[in-house]
């Protein structure tokens, strides 16, 4: 017997003890606020065929793609990301259907992803998407989804940065830049290189004016008086149909209390082929990486044979139980049980004892005393993994 | 985009609608009842290295595994059974610690078994495993978690049959049968073929009072009694102590007033490489497979370098779901919502609505009404997701 064989392959990881407890009060938190948002959980597969997380459906490069096959030779892929199969169902159940569908899932992810130390491959996200809606009242109600989900994980401090991807789409038609163009502008606002946008803009021969607003891009991040400066860089009706739409949602969220928790973030383009109209990335401290990412894909049903509107989010419960624990909230376990020990003539005692407490409710572990061990050995380990009393019938 | 985009796998499947809503609220119970035994919750990787799921350790053949490489061309497996990867992780956390350790899953599990037609390749599992305890009292826990929790899943008959592996052992050892001829009495026995068994003794040439037990084994089922007869067959020390064992079993389930819920069945040897004294399996009307199958299996943390006892089950998840939805036992669905279709005029109410409902703990569906959906359309189909209540906000 190796020690490697205790190991598990690179960046996959067991959960146990508190932590697990930990991880399953918290999805049960989430999925709870899921459920009073009328979302219904779903459960797909977790490898599908190659197609179905192709290219144009899916956020993750193929190289990193954990593939294999089936017997018949298909290539097989374990889901990187949870939306692209629920497209498909939801295409699949839901073809004629004209009713909104709102969905929900809690599922393991898969990310072959070696260049990036240190990340996890295989993650937890727990995510909502309403599809067959395009109002913004829609984008609202997945934005309020996301923030109660993340007060009920008993996070204080998180902002949810909302972008809207038609902003950008509009000031390019307007400007005709090439797709190539386009590609390397994206660089240089996702990394909000200001001087990086201006060099760029003044080599492709754009006027002050047009190139303006591309110039401002980076710097429209803020509160809701980022929406009133964006309109005032543009006179095209994409771009500023894109930010009315913005400022309709605030004065949704308005009405639910909630524009504390949102920003805004025009230079926010992310994954430009995907995303269609607003997108969304909630952070808080303790993790650089974003606890959710959302927005509207409303191409995507439609490589399914379902020509629909969808929009949807993904909580990653890994990062977000890291951040709750490096910003030292409380997260509940409910690891907390009483233990019986008993030697064998106080068994049926100690049965009946068990069977009282369990009726109650309470969890028991219920242990026959053995000579190898000492009560105090079995006290001091069952403490650590929850026992809040021990009892030690003789 | 071809009509095939829309399938999933052979053998896989998505889980939606009332469903989904149901092995949720099952799997809930099923936790619950683990968790009032003290056992406590572990995620282990969906994929390990190959080794982990090796001959010796599983019960899976290799070629029925789900087989692929990690970026270094280490093979990796879908864990096709998540008791391998619980001896691991036992192992590598709890080294040294001489406390039984009490763990329970809920998992789901990989075979790429083509020749089975219609069986599924991706199965929900949900076990316990008590590690560290080789006593009686430790079988009886387990065996008693699980009736307790096929009873709170809403099963009414159902039987769970119990076997002790060196039972068959202790015969074999006595009348010097070699492990070829082993294999093939396994065979005969487990059909439960009484001819087959009788014609191969007479070709091994063994004397009627000794072939007699084996002879007598596949009949070796039923209730308390058949404790009785196994004694009254064999006088080697190990077939004995085996059914002293399970007599000492018997008395404890009486304690908990669950024996009705056994039976014994000497004839069953599972897995014969892989189970090392007490064996069960659980069955109920509407399926033929079993629903649990368990075992003590006390040789395999040696295989991860921690010399230690081991018991535990499997709960298959879709089997007992099907045998409910068979049995057309009521299984509860926690899909019920309200649905409030509002004008966008009436959004302040709508919202004020929600939100107040919601406090309260009821889920509700919150839309604006569209100009191509009738309310009609809306409520009809909302109500087959469960709605219970259509409020119309104009």
């Amino acid at each position: 017997m190796g020690k490697a064989l205790l190991h598990t392959p690179e960046g996959v990881r067991d959960v146990y003890g508190k932590e697990c407890s930990k991880k399953l009060v918290l999805e049960n938190k989430v999925s709870n606020v899921f459920k009073l948002h009328g979302f219904h959980h779903i459960q797909t597969p977790t490898f599908e065929f190659f197609d179905i997380f192709s290219k144009e459906k899916g956020s993750v490069p193929s190289k990193d793609l954990y593939k294999f096959f089936d017997r018949e030779g298909n290539t097989l892929v374990l889901r990187p990301d949870v939306t692209p199969s629920i497209a498909r169902s939801v295409a699949k159940y839901y073809m004629d259907e004209v009713v909104p569908i709102k969905v929900c899932y809690n599922s393991n992810t898969y990310i072959n992803n070696s260049e990036l130390q240190g990340k996890l491959k295989e993650t937890t996200q727990m995510g909502c998407e309403l599809i067959g809606d395009n109002s913004v009242d829609a984008n609202a109600e997945v934005i309020v989804t996301t923030i109660e989900a993340l007060k009920a994980s008993g996070l204080k401090e998180f902002l949810v940065e909302i972008g809207q991807v038609d902003f950008f789409k509009g000031l390019v038609e307007e400007c005709g830049i090439s797709e190539e163009d386009e590609v390397t502008l994206i660089d240089y606002v996702t990394s909000k290189n200001f001087f990086g946008v201006e060099d760029f803009l003044s080599k492709l021969g754009l006027s002050e004016e047009k190139a303006k607003a591309f110039i401002k891009l980076p710097s429209l991040f803020g509160q809701s008086e980022v929406l009133e400066k964006a309109k005032s860089l543009t006179s095209n009706e994409k771009s500023l149909h894109a930010v009315e739409k913005l400022e309709k949602l605030y004065s949704i969220l308005d009405e639910y209390g909630l524009t504390d928790y949102v920003s805004f973030d025009l230079g926010m383009i992310g994954n430009f082929n995907y995303y269609t109209g607003m997108i969304f990335k909630a952070y808080t401290y303790g993790t650089g990486d974003a606890i959710v990412t959302g927005g509207r894909y409303d191409k995507l049903l439609a490589q399914f044979g379902k020509d629909t509107a969808a929009i949807g989010f993904a909580i990653y419960i890994d990062n977000l139980l890291f951040a709750l624990n490096s910003q030292r909230v409380d997260v509940e376990d409910d690891s907390a049980f009483e233990l019986i020990i008993y030697e064998a003539d106080q068994r049926s005692k100690a049965i009946s004892m068990a069977q009282e407490l369990r009726k109650n409710g309470v969890a028991v572990e219920l242990v026959l005393k053995t000579d190898n061990i000492t009560v105090d050995e079995y006290v001091d380990f069952k403490k650590s993994e929850g026992a809040v009393k021990c009892t030690y019938l003789k």
